[in-house]
């Protein structure tokens, strides 16, 4: 028990971080009246935003808090309200802060860029730390509350099922949190996005960020809502599910062992060394004597990176020590060769960095092929960018490959898990490196807005510009740990399923269930095909619903130029409300049924094919080939349009300081070739924003789905 | 006997149709001088392309002849060469039909509309019933020589394999052919026109086909080496393999039983019914009274399918009988549930045509929703034709999945494999429809660079616009097909080895090799990724080279346009070679590593894994799970790219007549909302033609070449 007061202790530690730096970025000055005045604005619509997104979810919410209750039991609907009111939290707080943060940020960086980066990282920071700690003390705590005051004990196979559900019902509940927050969000932000670029830069010729453009409210207030509360959302989740899996894997695998409690107690304690040195990372984020602020965040990502092998060995050694813990499927397991995996996670993490900054940095060739492509005109700088997109691919399978391949001689299906968890660990570094972007991005937007002087602009972009990386990069972990992590997830289910059919005595609903997922079996090729559907289906369809919002925006900001027109001579002010609060409807209603594609699949693929062959065996082996079928297409299609989405956007900025084509002939913004990047990055906008990250949970929550169905049908 | 050698004589009565329609064709009207002189030079270009293309295929194609001599059996080295030849020859005939019949069918247009499509019809059925005869006839007489004059014998379990090795050869000599032919014909085409468009109709401000644009043979010369020659070699491939790997199915699943030598030749038999019913379906090809060319092409279309019904019931009437033929994996085959598969077949092939024709069609949903978001510019337009393009791959998706399971619970695997062996029956048919397409689009080039009167062009515009429907829906034939086919074949791949190891007392190799194809193998999943990774880099790499071809185009025509001012004025000819020349260079170029990378993977995996892991159960679990992972994300790649590609194609086309947008405004051609669906369509036109055409025979070549590893490694 006391590894456990002290894994909840870091935990907890994340939570006084962040008021610590809350209360220090608030204590900075807020600027002038204007500035406050813009900010307010931002403030508003975005919180506005945020109140109907979550009011919308509750209703879901609501009902399957009550579905849970009534087929599963009332732990699990309480796990389930955890979950899901902690991922809301981290949002909320984190935006809460972001919009409050932005209007800081503008006024530090009339002193410093020094001082612009430490209030605007630190604002993300308080981001990420309240990711990674919530998610962790959410597990943690409500694990001591299952196994302490309820009583309940993994020696008795009904109570270790309470306890496993309960918990796999806590990562459902930040699940689907995270697909609504990661959907809406992208929608809003993205509608904003295009369709204010479209009708202000194309149509008015008025600059980005310009108070004349009805839209450029709406369009700071999605940086809050979509790259902030989004991604928050979406990384507390991976982060919740994947100690989940992890653990449901261990109460499996080592069920009935001495060693279990501490193995159970393994990944949060990975969890919590790792937290400890993510905030021991952030104060390595100096500005240093060369002002790349890019390297002051890479010191502090590299420092936490460095410092979590000495938290995984110091949690190795206090939990599982370093011999052998057991024999699974052949693999002698031993602590070792767990800390192995866990720096194998950790090198994944590095690699995968590395390979995303390539893909989608000004300076490599993809970036510089799909700049030179734009001279020649629109269409061949979107061949190219597409042509990146596909190939961008390449290596981060690769490097996924490679880790599994690794871990899995290392440590067996178990070591994987591990490697996930130890990438994890970073989540709060990663995730402040992030929130800084919308932060930065807003304070350029409020500097331009309140006319602050040109210097200030560019301090402010030179944060933007290395928040668009950080942006990119972060994606890139994201989607490969959410990769990795639904396929510990999956492995959850295929060992779920022996586990309940092995034990049919307890579990009559599995009696005589055989699940053959051979590749061989048909239902097994028809799962992997219709679960590979599922991210082309639902890509789709966001990518229409924020084309739909952004025409949506386009019409409105022409009638009100129409309507008043005073708005562009400076003597009207726009009616900023309306925009926002119609890209604030347009999100919410298209969100809803997309949403549901992956959490109703399983189900319906479950019963479907039930009802067609009879056999329950071949149903399983359907819904599990599904699971895989949307890793395999998921991690694909979420890494093209990530990368492909930031290599198009940095193409774009190659021309603002003039790109020098391969006739060695330069081309300026608002040249020919520029335009032709200009619709490169329209188009990567909701690829890399909206499409590309809503894939990440949408993996995820498909197979924390399946879970809880076996959960469900073991149950009656 | 006899009825081998009906279906033999079946096989020849396509090359007899072949010839009359050729000779048909040719007495027809070459046109005057200058037609003559123009299409002298497309027809130039065409036969140097090929030449040059054959000329390096044989280069690599002499190095495996020698390898599978060496490695395998002479007997399967012949098998290569014959699959190899026939299918070149498919393609030699066809495409030398097509630059033959483009001029007539100008001339033919001058008369009547009817004309025009009676001689670019019958030219098309040229290469249909070629590239289906050729390929029934190719195996049919080889497996006549190999169970004939060579007396090998399905009692001998080794000269059963024997026979079984050779055929899968022909069938890797057919897919060698057809990945180069596709990937080089598709760089050639579409580098042409991209490369054209850009810079003869953006910047030259020139016409399409303008005469005075360098680029403008080489155009017309892509639409015959890539549309014509291309679909031939692919489809042929489809037809070999997919025949070829239902009689290994059936080698290995009746092996020992009375009915073997009967359904061996079941196959065949359907092919040969087919291509009598489909020659029959071209006479129904007739302009009706309402002057719809659609409609005619259905009307031969729908006959074939219809009439083909009764073919199947001939075919399995004399070769099979109605009754029970015996058990297989606990399925009771008739031949009434084997007819019964055939028609899945024919349904899924009407299903697949209709679906493609609403996602690409004018008048459907999807391209109306990209000629409406091109109101709002060239970013808007791509974005929703990306939606759409997603959205493309569920219905496909989910009619092969109800293919798969209703030829499955009707009469297992090997009725899975009738169903696409009836569905490549309409083969010879749906290539005469596709065929079509480039010589009545060259035919309209001829009429505009001859400066024919304007009523022609009328004609050969409406001619052309149906071939593109037509285009559009092959190909969404030719990717479900293929799809399905490798299907059949990765159901060999895991028929065969069961088999070999089963009997490893005579394959030494495989002693004690045990693959577990089970998903909760890491290495299945190792291969899941692997081999849905194919695809993507196959994919950009492709569209980065119709990059590069396209951007060298630009440089050619602008170098012309600069040292001989007298072309723009008419005063003095261009030099329409040069960049034939230079994209038969850039075509050939760029065509041969990314050819390598589906036909080299099987082997790198295989013995990178076993090298990891020294287990060869691992290593062909790898494998095994590689082709499926090819197949699944190889089917979304595929779909999503040529169904979006054909939308974007008739967004831009929607515009010609004026599109009425959701405000009811009318935009023109040469309006901005054109513009924007130009660019549509410029980034359509790789995705459409060359990327994702290539990926049919990616997926199938990697399949089969992962069966001649196992031929390979059993035989040593």
């Amino acid at each position: 028990m006391l590894s456990l007061w002290v894994i909840i202790a870091c935990g907890a530690l994340s939570l006084v971080y962040g008021i610590w730096a809350f209360q220090s970025v608030m204590a900075q000055p807020a600027g002038n009246a204007r500035m406050q005045e813009i900010a307010g604005f931002v403030r508003e619509g975005a919180q506005a935003y945020l109140r109907r997104q979550y009011v919308t979810i509750s209703g879901v919410g609501i009902i399957i808090f009550a579905l849970v209750a009534y087929f599963l039991s009332i732990p699990s609907a309480i796990g389930f309200l955890i979950g899901a009111v902690l991922s809301g939290l981290a949002g909320f707080i984190g935006m809460n802060m972001s919009v409050r943060a932005n209007v800081r940020t503008a006024q530090a960086a009339m002193n410093s860029l020094g001082q612009g980066l430490e209030v605007a990282f630190k604002a993300g920071a308080v981001t990420g730390m309240l990711v990674a700690g919530l998610a962790l003390l959410g597990v943690a705590v409500y694990y001591y509350v299952l196994t302490g005051p309820m009583q309940l004990s993994f020696a008795d196979p009904k109570q270790a099922r309470e306890i496993i559900d309960s918990l796999v019902a806590l990562g459902f509940g930040a699940s689907l949190i995270s697909i609504f927050a990661r959907l809406g969000g992208g929608i809003f932000t993205k509608g904003a996005d295009v369709g204010g670029d479209l009708v202000g830069k194309v149509e008015a010729g008025i600059p980005e960020d310009d108070p004349r453009n009805p839209a450029t409210i709406a369009d700071n207030v999605g940086d809050n809502v979509g790259d902030c509360a989004g991604m928050a959302a979406d990384l507390f989740e991976t982060y919740a599910v994947t100690v989940v899996a992890t653990m449901v894997l261990a109460a499996i695998l080592f069920a009935g062992t001495p060693v279990l409690s501490n193995v159970l107690l393994y990944p949060l304690g990975i969890g919590a060394a790792c937290i400890v040195t993510s905030i021991v990372g952030t104060f390595f984020v100096k500005l240093g004597a060369n002002q790349s602020i890019m390297g002051a965040l890479y010191k502090g990502f590299i420092a936490s990176a460095v410092l979590s092998v000495a938290g995984l060995a110091v949690a190795t050694h206090f939990l599982i020590g370093w011999g052998s813990i057991g024999t699974i499927g052949g693999h002698d397991v031993t602590g070792t060769s767990l800390f192995a995996c866990g720096i194998v996670g950790l090198v994944v993490t590095g690699l995968i960095v590395w390979i995303t900054e390539y893909y989608t940095g000004i300076g490599y060739r993809p970036v510089r092929e799909i700049s030179q492509a734009s001279v020649t005109g629109h269409g061949t700088n979107v061949i190219q960018g597409l042509a990146v997109s596909l190939e961008a691919t390449a290596l981060p399978t690769i490097v996924i490959v490679a880790g599994i391949v690794a871990t899995y001689t290392l440590a067996g299906l178990f070591g994987t898990a591990i490697a996930v968890t130890t990438m994890l660990g970073l989540a709060g570094m990663v995730v402040a490196l992030d929130a800084f972007g919308p932060v930065t991005d807003n304070a350029g937007g409020i500097a331009e807005m309140a006319g602050l002087p040109k210097e200030v602009r560019k301090s402010t972009d030179a944060l933007d510009a290395v928040g668009n990386t950080t942006k990119a990069v972060t994606k890139g972990y994201a989607i490969g740990s959410a990769g990795l992590g639904a396929l510990v997830l999956f492995a959850a289910y295929t060992s779920d399923l022996a586990y309940f059919s092995s034990n049919s005595a307890q579990y009559p609903y599995f009696a005589g269930v055989q699940p053959n997922f051979s590749l061989a079996n048909p239902f097994v090729v028809v799962g992997l095909l219709l679960g590979g559907l599922i991210p082309y289906l639902f890509g789709g369809i966001a990518m229409t619903a924020v084309g739909k919002a952004a025409s949506a925006i386009v019409e409105e900001v022409r009638r009100q130029f129409r309507e008043k027109p005073g708005i562009m001579q400076g003597t009207d002010k726009p009616d900023y409300g309306k925009a926002v609060d119609l890209l604030t409807r347009a999100a919410i209603k298209e969100m809803l049924i997309p949403s549901l594609l992956p959490v109703l699949s399983p189900i319906v693929i479950y019963f479907l094919v039930l009802w067609i062959t009879g056999s329950k065996s071949d149903a399983f082996a359907a819904v599990g080939a599904m699971l895989l079928g949307v890793i395999v297409t998921g991690l694909f299609v979420a890494i093209s349009m990530t990368a492909g989405g930031g290599a198009w956007d940095n193409a774009k900025k190659s021309f603002e300081d003039g790109f020098i084509d391969a006739n060695g002939t330069k081309h300026l913004k608002g040249s020919e070739a520029h335009k032709a990047s200009v619709t490169g990055d329209t188009v990567g906008d909701p690829y890399k924003d909206t499409a590309g990250p809503a894939v990440n949970p949408a993996i995820k929550i498909t197979n924390i789905v399946a879970l809880l169905l076996l959960a469900i049908l073991a149950h009656h």
